[in-house]
Order: structure tokens, then C-alpha cells, then sequence
């Protein structure tokens, strides 16, 4: 049993409970045990005891809804998504052997849990490096390849059907594969169909790119005289089992067809503006009653994997862009990034309560930037975390049910060796890339 | 002699001279040597040498360019300007005392520092007791009393004269005082007269808010039938003397006021976004010559007193605001917080060249934030360190030749005093508050 003693826990909760010194248990990969100190069960001498001295919360997990492994970052900072994507990202993931992946994947995936990230929603290539990557160090992924046209020469539906094959369930069942499409300017109405298709005998989910930017939608109406989003809903992708990334340009048409199917919106915030594809309409989205979960996107474009970033982009940016302060509060953005994102991919965590997935971190409350903090005040709590945190202060995280990060010190892997194996395949790939 | 040896310097000099392996020293407060390893003046057994090992970064420290202490945060984080500011802004710096204003500079300051901030333009009250928390701290603070009209029962016309001639180059120089003014909601043209004479009469500058909100406006244009940045304009307070926080909402005919008389802009992204004010112009105001530098405005509505967070913030907001990701490029944003900070305080910091004043800071590379990272790669460090980098990863701090951090440790305070009291005199101002 592990055992997380005198914390403060945000229990995300039907009642919003947070429980001012308050302890979890943890037995297997459930929650067994979520209350105050003195009704707790005793620990036994073989439990992992983690005493968090009134000075740490309990929370939650983050989900990061919309992810991309990438071997790279910094490159190209100044342009826009097509040529961004022409020029820079498809270089690499066009060459990505499995090492590669692997060693990439091991870099992303250990950042994010340094971040307090405990679940990834990952579109990308070499999904068997991935699933090994979220073996070894701990996290929780849904991996999706990157479904394009045959013409493309990259992955297609039977790449797709064939990682399914050989990862879903991986890592004592950490790793799902999803169905992963990329977008519209590298697909076709078709090749919606085959990934429903695939994912309904499959019985999986779907991960796809929709409006992201204005020159994706114009491509779409021309090539295909349809909106991307418009094309997702006719040909039967939308629904509950599918994430659609970005939606930064939906029309009032298409925010009623995901609201219609209860498909779920992963937001990018930062990704979104710096590569100047616009700011989402999101609060429209969550006045519809959409499910909408945070997402970083990639490394590559985004650049940091603290999610904490894009949470607090999510609540800030719309009020400055809206000129409206009372939109966008604080706990509907900071449920967007551990409750709607369980949601999104239906895992059974986001909230602290018995019975659940054990998907938990802890975040120091004796920093600057929780200060002043009066102890009780949950909205002074919540305000701290969305506004004023960071991913550097979360200290422990548990994935699953094993701890994987302990007082910031990641305890399945060397920190040091990752970084060093992610720079070597970097400059390598960019020596093969003629760089 | 202070040696900072075996780093990556990044000069910020005229030909942005990016030394990898190279070594800073100093004297006094003051830079002795920039350059390669290989020539640099050896080390005496009396000189505080830190070793970089190749993996630190040398750059000159962050000036934040529109600074409030505050005692509280994480309150109203909902309401619009002018309903924040009458529900938990003012009957905060209404009551404040000189203990509790000097507990909250202290944990102000220290969160800075811990940032990698070296200066900051801090307009409060009460301020010995900011002055003796820059001694205590180490930090550099241009102080300014928030003056408004006598009615208002606050700071005046007088009180900044007497906290000129109180505080004025205390801490061996670090600080200095500046008139400060509220805003046009609790001025009027004869006070910015007044202030203007102040300034000139004991030759300091000038810090003020100016439309920050279309609120603020909308009362200005109906109170004295003019704009904020107008009246600012024909009442004489504007000047290369003059910083003028927020600014949102310029006209052209206001951009064309800022960039005649040389006014530096303090541009606040976060704030301005939170509180709902808006996205301010500046992409125009960078096109027109006007400096802009970069400040975090007040933890009490912005909340982080990483500036790392709002350099992010500059960078992409507009980018997504405009749909264009041409704009703000992470070199120019980085100078925004550096040198144009500096400049418009008139320090002689902000790049890191011999003779120069010694405000530096050390950030880590060795982390995943920088992961991967071509050494000699002077464009992608500089996109790691606006899109990537956060305040945590920032290892020393040297501020006029002082250490005053150390591999993170504070040297002159103990951050768990500091974090203690400052809670204590939050909680007891709320109580005499009756909240």
C-alpha cells in the first residue's frame, strides 16, 4: 500500500471536496482510502509511507489531451503551420527510425511527468518504441500513429491496424492505441471512413486534427467543398470515442455537430498562438456543453511540456482576447486538464475518490508562488495552482499505482542518461537530414 | 573577483555575440572580463569562482518593468479592473503598515530573484520599508509611491517628495525613487502637472498607468474629455524619463505621443489578459521605435512573479491574436526583458560587456526545458529560453557584483522565514480588515 499522510487533497470530487489535512491510500493500481488523517487505515511496515507534512497537496494527475513525441524543438520558431510543418516537422518524423522514437519518446514522456502530467494522448510514428518508452518510464499513453493517404508514403491504416496489434495494452495495460488521422490536406473523406471503420472493429478510440488553422479549412473547402470538422461529422469519425485536437476555427454548424456526437476537444493554447493559428472559441465550446480537455501539442512548436503553461494560458488568454474576466475560470480550466481529459479517453481517474485509478501527484505549497495561502481557503488553493504554479513544484507523482517521481527525482530512469540519448538521436537525425 | 567560468554568455551585445565556453568577471559591481576561457584573467585564491561545466548559461538579468508588491493574491480572481481594484486591491494598500509592507516586499522581492529578475520598478507605499527589503534581499528596486489626489486619503505629491529624500539611493545605490501615479480614475491634469514638476525639480523619473482598461478611458474622455496617454501627453509627463505601464489601448495619435516624447512602455500580458483588459498594441508600438520592456504587474491579478512566464506571453499572445506568427520574435522578446528594461530605467545593465553593471544570472541547460540543444546553436537557445524556459531553472543570480543566489539557495535571507512571515502579515491584515 502506498500511503500519502497529512496532505491537502483536492479531491476533484462531485462535491469539490478539498480535505485540509487529509490522507489517500493506494492498494494495487485503486484508491482505497480518501479522508482525513485519524480515520486512515495504520500502516503496515512493508508500506511506502509518503508524509506530505501540511505542506503538499494531493491531486489529481494532468491529462495532456493532444501530444506529439518530438526528437526536436527550436527550429523554424517564426512560421506558420503549413510551412511550419513543410519545413520542419515532417523532415523528421518522415525519417524517425525506432531508436530514435524511443529515445525521443523517453525525453517527452519523462519531462511531462516532471510536470505532474500522469497520461498522454500521443500522435505519432514507431508506436513499439512508444509503448516501450511508456514502459520504461512510467507513464500512461494512448498512442495513435499518424494516419495519412498511401501516397504520403508514411503511416497508413495498416500501420495503424498493426500497431494496434502489436502495443494496445502494453506496459501492464498503461498503453492503449487509438486511431490516429492526421488532417484533412494529407487525407480524404475515404480515409475517414477506413479509420472509423478500423476503430469500430477495433472497438478503440479516435485521435484526429480539426481546423486547426484558417489555410487547413480553405484547403479543405477546395479540395473537398466541406470544412474539416463538416467532412469528420459526414463520414462518422465524430462521436464519444474520438479527441479532436485544436478546433480553432469551428462554426456554430460544427460546435452543434460536437456537441451533437459528445466528440471531445483537446485545447492548445500556446501551440495555437505562436504558430499564429488564431485563439479557439472555447468558452463557446464549454457553453455548449462540449467536453474540452488542455493539450501542449509538440515540443516542436509549443515548446514546453509543462502543461501548467497551457492551463494557465487557457484561463488567461480568452479573457484577454474576449476583453472579459469573468469567462474562463479558474476550477472549470483546471477540471478541463484532469477531469474532462479522463473523460475524453474514458480512464477511469481525474477525481480522488475510493475505487479509482491511482493517477496522482503531489505540488509543493511551501514555495513563493503558493504564498500567501490561507489554510482552508479552497478557492485561494485553486486560484494558486491555475495562475501561479508551475510544473517544477509538483514532487511526486504516481502512475498506475508506482511511484514514479519522488521529491522530484524521477525513480525509473537516469534523468541524465535521457537527456543525453535524446540530444545524441537529435543531432544524428539531423546529420542523416543533411542538416 | 567574481569568475563565472566555462558557460554559454549570452551578451546581448551589439553584434548579439553568443560565447559558447566562455567566462564572465567581475569587480566590484562591476563586468571585468567577457570572453573565452582560454584568456580570461586567472583566478586569485580570494575570487568566488563558479564553474558553469559547460552547461550553464551567463545572461544579463530580467528587469520587470511594471511591479507592484502585494501582500495578498488568489482574491477576485473573476472581476473586471475597476471592480478588482475597489474589492481587493485598494483596501489592501489602504491599510497597509510599514511590517506588512516590508514582510510582503521581502517574499515580492525574493520570488523575483529566484526567477532570475535583477530589477525591479515597484510602485507601492510605505517605502522605507521596500527600500530596507531591497537592502535585505539584495534585489534593485526603482521605487514610487502610488500618488492620487488629496481626497483619496493615499500617498500624494508630498509623500513622494518625503520618500525621494528618505530612500533615494539606499541599499549602496540599488535603489532609487521615482514619482509615481496611480491613474486618471484618482488623478487629474493638475496632479500629472505636479508630478511632472516634482520629477524635474529632484531630477528622477516618472512611473504611471495609462489605459490599462476601455473602463479607465471611457472615464477619462467623460471626466477631462481627453484619453489617459492624451492628457499624459499635454500635461507634460511623458519623456525618455517616463515608464507607462500597460498601455492596451493606444490610438495611433497616442503611439505617435509615446514614440515623439520617448517614452518606454512597460507591456504586462498576463495581467492584462487575466483582468480582461485586453491585448495591447504592441507590435505597433515596437513598429513605430517606442521602447518596450516587460513586467508582471502584481502577483495580486497576474499572479507568477516568474517573469520567464510573461516573456512567453509576449511572445506568442499576439501572435495569436493576429493570426501571425511572423510577429514578436523570441530574439526581440528576450531584449524586451533585458535590455529595453533597462534602458528605460536608464541602468547601464541589460548586456553583458565589460564596464557594464554586473546583473546577471545563470541558467541550467541541463535540463529537459533545453533538451535538445545544438551546442553553438545561438537561435534555438534563444527560442528555448523565451518558448521553453521557466524561472526554476534559473541557478544564480548576481545583482550589483552580490551574490544573492547560489544553485538556488537565497545567500542573504532564509526563504522559509520569508515565506512565514509574509503569510502571517496577509493573514493579519485580513483580520483587521474584518475579512
Amino acid at each position: 500500500m502506498i500511503v500519502l499522510k497529512n496532505g491537502v487533497v483536492l479531491t476533484n470530487d462531485k462535491d469539490d471536496r478539498v480535505i485540509w489535512g487529509g490522507t489517500v491510500c493506494i492498494t494495487g493500481n485503486r484508491i482505497t482510502y480518501v479522508g482525513d488523517d485519524a480515520h486512515a487505515p495504520a500502516p503496515q511496515p512493508a508500506d511506502t509511507v509518503i508524509d506530505c507534512e501540511g505542506s503538499r497537496l494531493i491531486m489529481p494527475g494532468l491529462v495532456d489531451l493532444h501530444y506529439h513525441t518530438c526528437i526536436s524543438r527550436g527550429e523554424g520558431d517564426w512560421l506558420p503551420l503549413m510551412e511550419w510543418l513543410d519545413e520542419t516537422w515532417y523532415p523528421y518524423i518522415n525519417n524517425i527510425d525506432p531508436e530514435s522514437a524511443y529515445h525521443a519518446a523517453m525525453a517527452s514522456y519523462c519531462e511531462s511527468i516532471k510536470a505532474g502530467v500522469t497520461c498522454v494522448n500521443d500522435m505519432y510514428r514507431q508506436l513499439p518504441s512508444l509503448a516501450r518508452a511508456a514502459e520504461d518510464s512510467g507513464m500512461r499513453a494512448v498512442l495513435s500513429n499518424d494516419v495519412m493517404l498511401r501516397k504520403f508514403g508514411h503511416d497508413n491504416i495498416d500501420t495503424a491496424r498493426e500497431a494496434y496489434e502489436q502495443c494496445d495494452g502494453k506496459a501492464d495495460g498503461r498503453v492503449e492505441v487509438y486511431i490516429g488521422y492526421e488532417w484533412m490536406p494529407k487525407g480524404s473523406p475515404e480515409l475517414l471512413r477506413e479509420v472509423r471503420a478500423l476503430a469500430d472493429e477495433l472497438d478503440t478510440g479516435i485521435h484526429i486534427h480539426l481546423n486547426e488553422s484558417l489555410s487547413e479549412i480553405e484547403y479543405s473547402k477546395e479540395q473537398f467543398g466541406r470544412r474539416p470538422a463538416e467532412l469528420a461529422y459526414e463520414n462518422g469519425v465524430l462521436g464519444p470515442d474520438c479527441v479532436a485536437a485544436h478546433c480553432v476555427w469551428l462554426s456554430d454548424t460544427e460546435i452543434a455537430m460536437m456537441a451533437e456526437t459528445r466528440t471531445s476537444i483537446a485545447h492548445n493554447p500556446l501551440s495555437n498562438a505562436k504558430l499564429g493559428s488564431g485563439i479557439a472559441r472555447v468558452p463557446d465550446y464549454l457553453a455548449r456543453g462540449v467536453n474540452v480537455g488542455i493539450g501542449h501539442d509538440a515540443a516542436k512548436c509549443a515548446d514546453s511540456r509543462d502543461l501548467w503553461e497551457n492551463i494557465r494560458a487557457a484561463a488567461v488568454y480568452h479573457r484577454g482576447a474576449r476583453v472579459d474576466s469573468s469567462i474562463m475560470p479558474a476550477s472549470t480550466v483546471l477540471k478541463m486538464a484532469t477531469t474532462n481529459g479522463n473523460k475524453a479517453l474514458h480512464h477511469d481517474a481525474g477525481s480522488i475518490e475510493t475505487g479509482r485509478l491511482a493517477d496522482i501527484v503531489t505540488v509543493d505549497l511551501d514555495t513563493f508562488a503558493m504564498t500567501p495561502l490561507r489554510w482552508g481557503d479552497d478557492q485561494q488553493l485553486c486560484s494558486h495552482l491555475v495562475y501561479s504554479n508551475n510544473g517544477s513544484y509538483v514532487l511526486d507523482s504516481i502512475i498506475d499505482g508506482r511511484i514514479v517521481m519522488r521529491d522530484r527525482q524521477l525513480t525509473m530512469v537516469d534523468e541524465r542518461d535521457v537527456i543525453r540519448n535524446a540530444t545524441k538521436a537529435y543531432l544524428q537525425m539531423r546529420e542523416r537530414l543533411g542538416k
